[in-house]
């Protein structure tokens, strides 16, 4: 039924965050055999970029501390395989193994900049600075993230002149693209599309950008369609709704893969995605961790009761 | 934070389908006087058209058979009180109570008509005919719902001529207007803005259309947002997400308006709702329900667990 509308991409790029941000955390150990299946069936699904781990140190992300025997065993997937590294230690590891496409991920806002890594946002920026210059020097492709560009529990709503501030300095400091992290999902349409444009009038256009939205608020289609209008052609997405964040404590946090691929085939926008098959490995996914996919799509095709 | 944006109303009118289409398919019966508790919290919560019961025969819907006794109860509030009304007989009811808002529920599809009605699409319209004719006569106004308006579980996607049609007969025999109902959740932004535009060119503008979308695939959102850039500005949505569809068997159905309010307020659109005690109510009634609401914004906001 889909009929082009001229106001939307024809193309998305899904940056599936499952196996990191949706594993990160899982209280119950996942098995490092599990997460590479995990990552090798995302593949096979047709996602091309699937963030695969994170070196951060294992007292920080325990679940995640297996990050040097995983990488070695999806490293040959013909996709794109980032990892997110914290700083300059993270990345000698992932440099090691042969990572050359990495992230770092920053805050807009002091107070989640003190909680999550404890330093001021330019404290953040100036540690980042060197491993985005070594990651560069490596041939290495560099993701900023910035997490908390809507709201901030702490703060509440964040000026879009705070964000465009962190981002330029990303930018600056060398990062090839960003993604703006609704962190606690507060965010709606009208701030999405504010916060581009502003961003679009600072030399930051949409093709480096992504958007990562978490449907706390049930907001996440309607703010990804609000980017797709601005632009935007990178949409972060958790297979299965995988994840969520500590501060909203229900389980619905990410944005689902299956439900974005089901607007965005639906408005005829390709993503190389086979949806069937991205539904059984969530429903998959979820019989290793013992509980349904919070995905609304995952449960409607795959027929999981609530 | 909400810059207006000149492509979207600034005001919307919830119709607020709770008590009616989100209780309907409970199993446990709710007193009346907890339906009628309900509606008064409801309206106090700012909500201006709040659909109260059904005059349908007890036979089909059990829990709404005490509407007799629920409507003189809450007739006095200052807010619109539509009922539906399925025939002539369920109509006399209603107008012998003193109810002027009625509406009739068509179908799109023939698979649905035979299944919710026994008849063909055409004998259902005929059925309807002289209870529209009979309703304005006593000064009524009449909505017309009309189901299945994007895809059916039996026909699949559902030609956008075919759900012209069926509107255009709805207004043709004097509704004074109608609800697009996505019945089973499916339809995404690209097929609402096909359905609306072809009904504005067969001459049904988006002043006499409401929007009545499900959750099944998490689209709610962004079919509404994309309904409205198209004009409409009357969207259908049950407080706390009650209410589904019985063939998607997600508890997570009706667009639940709290999660519309979010986006609506965040978007700088009047709805006259106070969201806390929308939340307050939502949370009341899932404890007489004896379970959590499936809304993602009363979770987020009420702090309930999954």
């Amino acid at each position: 039924m889909a009929v082009p509308d001229p106001g939307l991409p024809t193309r998305v790029r899904i940056h599936e965050v499952g196996a990191r941000d949706g594993l990160q955390n899982e209280k119950t150990t996942v098995p490092t055999e599990v997460k590479a299946e995990f990552v090798r069936r995302l593949a096979a699904a047709g996602l091309g970029t699937i963030e695969a781990t994170s070196f951060v140190h294992p007292k920080w992300v325990p679940q995640l501390a297996d990050a040097e025997q995983l990488f070695p065993l999806v490293a040959e997937l013909p996709v794109e395989l980032p990892v997110l590294v914290p700083n300059e230690r993270g990345l000698e590891r992932a440099l090691a193994l042969g990572a050359r496409r990495v992230a770092v991920f920053a805050s807009a806002t002091e107070s989640f900049a003190k909680a999550n890594l404890n330093r001021t946002v330019d404290e953040a920026l100036a540690m980042f600075e060197p491993v985005v210059a070594r990651a560069r020097a490596e041939g290495g492709h560099v993701r900023g993230y910035l997490s908390m560009c809507f709201g901030d529990p702490w703060e509440g709503a964040v000026p879009v002149d705070q964000v465009v501030r962190v981002c330029k300095a990303l930018m600056d400091m060398g990062c090839d693209e960003l993604s703006l992290g609704d962190t606690i999902g507060v965010a709606t349409p009208g701030h999405v599309r504010e916060l581009l444009v502003s961003l679009g009038a600072q030399g930051i256009p949409a093709e480096v950008l992504g958007v990562h939205f978490h449907d706390t608020y049930g907001q996440a289609l309607a703010n990804t369609l609000a980017a797709l209008r601005q632009g935007v052609t990178t949409v972060d997405a958790s297979a299965g709704g995988l994840g969520g964040c500590p501060y909203a404590k229900s389980a619905t946090g990410n944005l689902a893969t299956e439900d974005l691929v089901w607007m965005l085939h639906g408005l005829g926008i390709d993503t190389g995605v086979d949806l069937g098959r991205l539904v059984a490995t969530s429903v998959w996914m979820a019989d290793r961790l013992g509980r349904p996919s919070p995905s609304r799509t995952v449960r409607a095709l795959s027929h999981q009761e609530q």
